[in-house]
């Protein structure tokens, strides 16, 4: 496995080098909003650690991702009006993977509506904005 | 969300009532192949405790299965050859979910090999006893 490149476009958002539509932030993970979303509401969560993906995640890392995960989960029903959630992660191009900073993949679903495909459709910032707005506040309310 | 049902079908694998091709089993989790693989190797990790899905989990219990995915994910790449991992966890029928006993898939993948869709191939019993052998020796060794 290549090893990690500190120049990938997570890298950069962690580093404050670009900017995110945050919903989430602690000591070792951050969540934002992601800006082709496969629908309504899909969160990214990365260990602010650097890690390419399953493969090189320090377990406790990958561990706390994930219950992170859960708590954008739980805020998504509500915030979203969703009646279900899809998890992904990827790792390595052949496991889906694009971007190469470890990221867990929270996509709120609604019942008899399909995911859109993957990097095909871009929302617009003012709706990111709004949505990263509701869903952090939902999180803030748990 | 509807209450855990104690007779879905992986209850009754954790409770020794049907069979199953497992790979890896500790105090708080069982990890066995999907019988509708899709891709060779495909396993299925859970909690032993109930819980239906992301929504219901304990944190610690979620975060446990992760880890213990990680390492099938780590193993994987050596005992099938594969090029990348995909993990998925799908929670309510919105969502994807089709047995509602919380349950992380860990798909290996070949470069340039699409997934068979989900519950449309059932592989053989013999080649999945041998794939699970090949997966716990290949666990076993880290």
């Amino acid at each position: 496995m290549p090893s990690y490149d500190q120049n990938n476009i997570f890298a950069k958002i962690l580093r404050g080098e670009l900017p995110c539509h945050k919903v989430y932030e602690d000591d070792k993970a951050l969540a934002f909003l992601d800006i082709m979303p496969r629908a309504p509401g899909h969160t990214l969560v990365l260990p602010k650690a650097p890690a390419r993906n399953i493969l090189d995640c320090p377990p406790d890392d990958l561990a706390h991702v994930h219950k992170v995960a859960q708590k954008i989960a739980k805020a998504a029903i509500g915030a979203f009006g969703a009646d279900g959630i899809t998890v992904q992660q990827f790792n390595e191009s052949a496991g889906g993977q694009v971007v190469f900073h470890l990221h867990v993949h929270v996509i709120p679903r609604k019942a008899g509506e399909m995911m859109k495909p993957p990097a095909e459709f871009k929302e617009k910032p003012e709706v990111l904005a709004e949505q990263a707005k509701k869903l952090a506040a939902a999180l803030a309310s748990d």
